[in-house]
């Protein structure tokens, strides 16, 4: 970078600086647009973070690299809001000693969202700057450069960006920005403080799944997308060319992690992509969406396994609420929400029971019914007031609106020994106990009319003996969602795909 | 579980056991064929896993759960062998006061790989037991009943899977069990302990590669798999029927993570499937594999991404191993290998040099040449016969054989600012600094002949400014094929994916 050291190329930084200068200025080696950092050399410079300045560095010059959020020109002055991820500062850029005039003019035209190098002294704000993280410090430029120069028409300004979307409870009176043109410009949509730290809390959300399930001896696997045939019926699968044949993507990684229990692995679980093909335009639904899935060996009952799922979540809202304040506070202020409500150990209702709550308040039903997503929220509704939860497990469901695999109830056969879990009252996991019995699996094959040669490897799996297993897969995006309650999995997913969405 | 208290349902357990039992069997409720486990009863009963057992359990009566690995028949006595995962122990059925000689008849009769359930007296072996991991402690059988059997005739049998492909040095005098057939028969073929060893390996690596860089400040993120358009050219690209369109399967999350640095995440990293629709039937291609892949903004030199990605590899290598020793000496038993060799901080050379190098030993090429996959490998010996390490970094590309969005050097054009990293002489990771400026891509892609139109959102995310960048792409297969010298990719994918294999 040449222009760090301008002693040495002043030509280069006279150009760089253009117009602004005639010759005269006393400033002229302490700005401009650098030439693009190509790694030409080694610069032995500190950079530090626009979230680690505090009180203790004032007096101190130090380097700061971040985006131009806001510039505002007061004649002699310019003041710039300098952004780092969710992080925030003011630099006043003023002439003195160290700065020209041609120099706050500089400031003034850097295009917002360009990244800068600003070197300056820390000081002490004489008020609190309330439009900043950083409300008690400031910084006073004495160098500044442009690192990459952002296009002056912004296809959406970060402040309106960050604004919640109803700010004044009254109607929108301030500008906001629709979601389709988020997703279109996506690259400077993430950019705000509320997405910096929703994606960082979703990666707080698969680091907690794999701790907690590691520290209970479960191994990390991974499963082949690419299929022969439709893992749980043919309807909502998308078909691939696959050299002169034709595959499938998986709706799931459920065949394969069973598999992975008839080769003793006991304890898996796995986290990736999975795929379904359907037309759905709802806040729930992505055609693509990054699955949490586990599965477990268990001795007697599959309770052990329900157990440990109820468990795994409250480790995560425990360790989100703990890891995570500061990114859940960032994220509340767009978005407002009722904390997250949960009680230990998991609440577990059994689904007659469900349906008997949902009868109370006249909701009717018949007992093999499937409940709708508008009961589960009425549920969910009536569980929160009566609980005081947030989060539960419905358990046996009825047999015939569960998947060909689930494991009948031993006593009554038109129950089965499966479960959901719900997070405000949308469903955010299935599962179940699996039939690892050849014979009844293909009973229930035959009953459920598929085509058993499609899936012979997987039926094959349990001929050479198999333990008893249950287990469950979780959509990221919703529980992330749900947790936040953001309202649309588009939030939570950083590059949603949905029937109207493959780009960017 | 009925059987497990056999004094409840005598007739259950009669009728189980079948015709073994006459009514004068003073241990007919201590074997047999249990029901499906239904989770019809929680038992209160512990199982110890094979691992766990030890001296310190003797004359202690426990349960064991386990597959039944081998029997032998002796008259009045039966030794089974139990295998629970990596951990076997022998087990002794004979006749005393516990055991019937019918019940040591049915013993005799197991399939084996069928998984039972095993209450037994821990005792101490008269002599070690070298055919088992367990080699000072047995088990004298109180009850035995079988939980899930395995038909009798199994397409491969465990003791040849976990051979050594050549035990002798003098070729195959024994049998031992070919690579297809391994893979037609999968859930089988993992439950050798060398499978059970690699894929606990592999979640090492996975493990180490997160904890190592969330420690520096990386987020992890997901990207879609279902993209709009080729992301690295057309060819080698797998098409996907989407809705009324197509769309296709990402060959990288290239892109992507990029996207993520322009949207100010700073350090990605992210763990996925990557698909590439290459007809290639060799050692170390698969048309789906999982990438490890990372991107990092840095201030002033690529070589800071460098340097990340050089400790990445030293601490994944240095933990596995730490925490893996067990893991490896199983496998290495099966796959004998030289002990995986690196030096700290990991070496790095530059194209040229290892042009050089080559030529030293007769191999010529040009300068803008690029590096054969046997050339790759006569200079990872040269490196490891002079620098001792298996491991190295070779930087410095010719631009002329690397991706568009690669940065070119800023004083040689013919140059670039790209690496590759080697482990025992094959590529395991292709990075670069990329081009994090809209016209010099422009201009890149215009070289490339590439339609810019195809790609025009990853374009357009540099044009609001974005910080220098770069990052690179790990095959995790590969990484631990080389490390383990297994020799095949497929090897280590549980469920490998190639042109002929879709299937299980």
């Amino acid at each position: 970078m040449a222009s760090g050291d301008a002693s040495k190329k002043p030509q280069e930084q006279q150009q760089n600086i253009g117009s602004t200068t005639n010759g005269e200025d006393f400033a002229q080696g302490s700005y401009g647009i650098i030439p693009l950092i190509q790694s030409k050399e080694k610069i032995d410079r500190q950079l530090i973070s626009v979230r680690d300045i505090n009180e203790t560095l004032a007096k101190q010059t130090i380097w700061v690299r971040g985006r131009l959020h806001t510039s505002r020109d007061k004649g002699k002055q310019c003041f710039l809001i300098i952004r780092h991820q969710s992080a925030t500062i003011q630099a006043i850029v003023s002439v003195n000693e160290n700065v020209s005039k041609p120099m706050v003019k500089f400031a003034t035209t850097i295009s917002k969202e360009s990244v800068i190098d600003v070197e300056g002294e820390v000081s002490l704000s004489p008020t609190s700057i309330e439009s900043c993280l950083q409300k008690d410090v400031e910084l006073q430029v004495k160098k500044l450069f442009v690192v990459s120069s952002a296009e002056p028409r912004l296809p959406l300004l970060i402040e309106d960006a960050m604004r919640p979307d109803d700010p004044t409870g009254e109607g929108l009176q301030v500008p906001h920005v629709l979601q389709d043109t988020r997703l279109d410009n996506r690259v400077i949509d993430l950019r705000t403080p509320a997405n910096q730290a929703i994606y960082r809390v979703e990666a707080g959300v698969c680091k907690l799944f794999r701790d907690t399930l590691d520290a209970k001896g479960f191994v990390e696997i991974h499963t082949p997308k690419i299929i022969s045939a439709a893992s749980e019926g043919g309807s909502g699968v998308f078909q691939v060319s696959y050299f002169k044949s034709n595959a499938y993507l998986a709706q799931s990684p459920q065949f394969y992690k069973q598999m992975a229990i008839a080769a003793d692995f006991g304890k898996v679980y796995t986290i990736g992509a999975v795929f379904r093909a359907e037309n759905a335009n709802t806040h729930r639904h992505l055609t693509e969406f990054v699955g949490l899935d586990l599965e477990m060996a268990f001795n007697y009952h599959y309770h052990e396994v329900v157990n440990t799922i109820g468990d795994l979540f409250i480790q995560i809202f425990k360790g989100l609420a703990e890891r995570f304040a500061t990114e859940i506070a960032i994220i509340n202020k767009q978005y407002p929400c009722e904390p997250f409500e949960f009680v230990e150990p998991a609440l577990r209702l059994e689904y007659q029971d469900g349906l008997a709550l949902l009868g109370e308040v006249s909701v009717q039903m018949g007992s093999e019914d499937d409940l709708s997503t508008e009961n589960e929220r009425i549920l969910g509704r009536i569980v929160k007031e009566k609980y005081h939860t947030d989060f539960y497990i419905l358990d046996k469901y009825p047999l015939a609106v569960r998947p060909f695999y689930t494991m009948p109830d031993p006593i009554n056969p038109k129950l089965s020994n499966s479960y959901d879990m719900f997070m405000r009252g949308e469903e955010i996991l299935s599962g179940a106990q699996r039939i690892h019995d050849t014979q009844l699996l293909l009973e229930r094959v035959k009953h459920h009319k598929i085509n058993v040669d499609q899936i012979k490897s997987y039926i094959d799996a349990f001929r050479y003996g198999c333990p008893p297993h249950a287990g469950g897969g979780i959509g990221l995006e919703r529980v992330l969602m749900l947790y936040l309650g953001l309202g649309n999995v588009r939030k939570t997913s950083m590059f949603p795909r949905d029937p109207k969405h493959v780009t960017p």
